[in-house]
């Protein structure tokens, strides 16, 4: 039995302990994840002891060579074709993933079902599945982040003052393709001067200054699965106060992974970030979350936020990257991205967190 | 009044004439047509005379500085926010987007409103409204489809024999990067000798050969409007039957360009390039849409597919790309980003489609 068709068993498993017939897969990740299929229109209806595929004509010989399970090659909408296998088999109960499919999409899939066939919204139930990952998929994810790393690495060997932020961007993600990647894992940011303190900033046609820092937050996408990472370096020698910030990131940062550990909950480890961060006087500066989990998607379960209550275990991969935001000033954080273990925690990421001068 | 406050106008009077209190917007690209707003976290609440847009803290320092009307930054989730303005303002019937908003979201806001407020699901009313394109977006749209046929000729005289598809799309990208883009508009598509006949194959470590088809399929997103272009060039001399094949695509392309005026329906469009290819006994192997609207979102309204009513007005950006794939064979696709003008269209796609052979 391949892995595909492994987690596909354990996803019907779900199916029978949800109480409902067959569970209707929508999430591109979830499709991927179940299917090995990377196009842009399918769906799956998961069968205790059967899985069908569906998807459009212009996936139609990539679909029928590849993927197990009964696969549909449909012209019309899918939910057609979903719908008619509900009525043949005689199906109920159908759960559907409510935090992914469209209201519209629900409503008119309920139209076509066959009366006395209802849908069920069913939880995350494949996400919190994904949420583990698999000796193979974390070779993946770590071989996405030595690459991303590689990249930054390439790229920061020739970044200098007069550059734009633009050309910056294009040529991490020049480096990222050429060492195989086959996209950003999202909008590589590049932020320069008090632009970083903008915690998205988009990169722009503004140059680079002598003496300023530089925030960059890029990620690859290899075989599906993202990497994610920020640093930040310093064009000339940094001031003390941007020194300062930056130690108190980096303690913040280093407070976080050192609470990764199986058994304790996501939340706690936001909150080892932001009690460092408070103890500096920071913590109102810090805008957002912790992390997040990574894999298929570049944000997945857990988040590793305030209030999450998800308990860490083995083989989760996560990003740890506090940040302080100062307008006028400018912004600091720092990212890795880490693979939680027996033991407590394996940093993926092999780039320098010393405060690198350009 | 700037061009955002008149769309918000023009939206606002639809608010009246869908007899809703207010509406919902929740599509990314909807909210930046509304807002300005380019990040990845947002909502909006239109009232007749008001607009209340929602964001959390990353964008704080952006949104205040350079959005119109009622900013509001959110710890938590935004939705609590937009119940609180339903509940301040005495709101009724709030129109959604029911076609963007998940099932999960739709059922949240819900639970969240207060009694006698109810959720009523609306039609896809902002992107209607986006379908016909203002002067400024026709001339950044403009702007995106030149850089992408720019960038499309600089790689072309670097490719040859032996380069991976992979370089050719890095080098692809990074060229549009380099002329501004923010980043491709779309996951570009380079497929080499067989591959080509997958209609959305993603670039692979595979070496291109000394006579085979090269299809590149690129766009580019600039100031958030995207390109769309599909080329197909031979390495060394086509053979006859593809040379026929090119022809026979590029006369149904030629006839789906001639079928676009204001006043006809898409699907008349589509019909035209069909047609075509059906003479050609090539109409069973043209596995997709004829095109589609492209703007703030790679795909938008209209659809140019069989069964498409819209009628064409003057404004509308759209592509033109009929395909023919044969399995083992190879694949042919020709695809212009067109402009719907008073007196018939404009392509905008400056590329020849001469069949070009490196």
């Amino acid at each position: 039995m391949t892995e595909i068709e492994q987690r596909r068993r354990r996803a019907a498993s779900r199916v029978d302990e949800l109480k409902v017939d067959a569970l209707l897969v929508s999430s591109p990740a979830n499709i991927r994840y179940l299917s090995g299929f990377a196009g842009s229109n399918a769906l799956m209806l998961l069968l205790g002891s059967e899985s069908h595929f569906f998807t459009d004509p212009r996936y139609e010989i990539e679909a029928t060579r590849n993927i197990t399970g009964k696969v549909h090659v449909v012209r019309g909408p899918l939910m057609d074709a979903v719908a008619a296998i509900v009525k043949r088999k005689k199906l109920k109960k159908i759960g559907f993933e409510a935090n992914w499919l469209r209201y519209d999409d629900a409503s008119k899939f309920k139209e076509k079902l066959p009366l006395g066939s209802v849908l069920h919204p069913v939880g995350r139930v494949i996400d919190e599945q994904r949420m583990v990952k698999s000796k193979s998929e974390i070779d993946i994810i770590r071989r996405s982040v030595q690459l991303n790393s590689l990249a930054f690495s390439l790229t920061l060997k020739r970044v200098k003052p007069g550059m734009t932020e633009n050309e910056v961007a294009a040529d991490l993600e020049y480096r990222m393709r050429l060492l195989g990647a086959e996209k950003p894992a999202f909008e590589t940011i590049v932020a320069a001067g008090s632009r970083s303190a903008l915690p998205h900033a988009h990169p722009t046609a503004r140059r680079l200054g002598k003496n300023e820092l530089l925030l960059i937050d890029m990620g690859a996408s290899l075989d599906g699965y993202s990497s994610d990472m920020t640093r930040v370096v310093h064009l000339g020698p940094p001031p003390p106060r941007i020194r300062r910030m930056y130690q108190a990131v980096l303690e913040a940062q280093l407070a976080g992974i050192d609470a990764v550990r199986p058994g304790v909950t996501a939340g706690s480890v936001d909150h080892a970030t932001r009690k460092v961060l408070k103890r500096h006087k920071l913590d109102r500066e810090f805008v957002h979350s912790t992390g997040h989990g990574l894999g298929l998607e570049i944000h997945e379960s857990p988040r590793i936020g305030r209030k999450d209550p998800t308990e860490l275990k083995a083989g989760m991969a996560i990003t740890i990257e506090p940040g302080v935001y100062i307008d006028g000033l400018g912004g600091i954080r720092i990212e890795d991205t880490v693979l939680v273990t027996e033991s407590g925690c394996e940093i993926l990421t092999p780039t320098t967190k010393d405060f690198v001068t350009l």
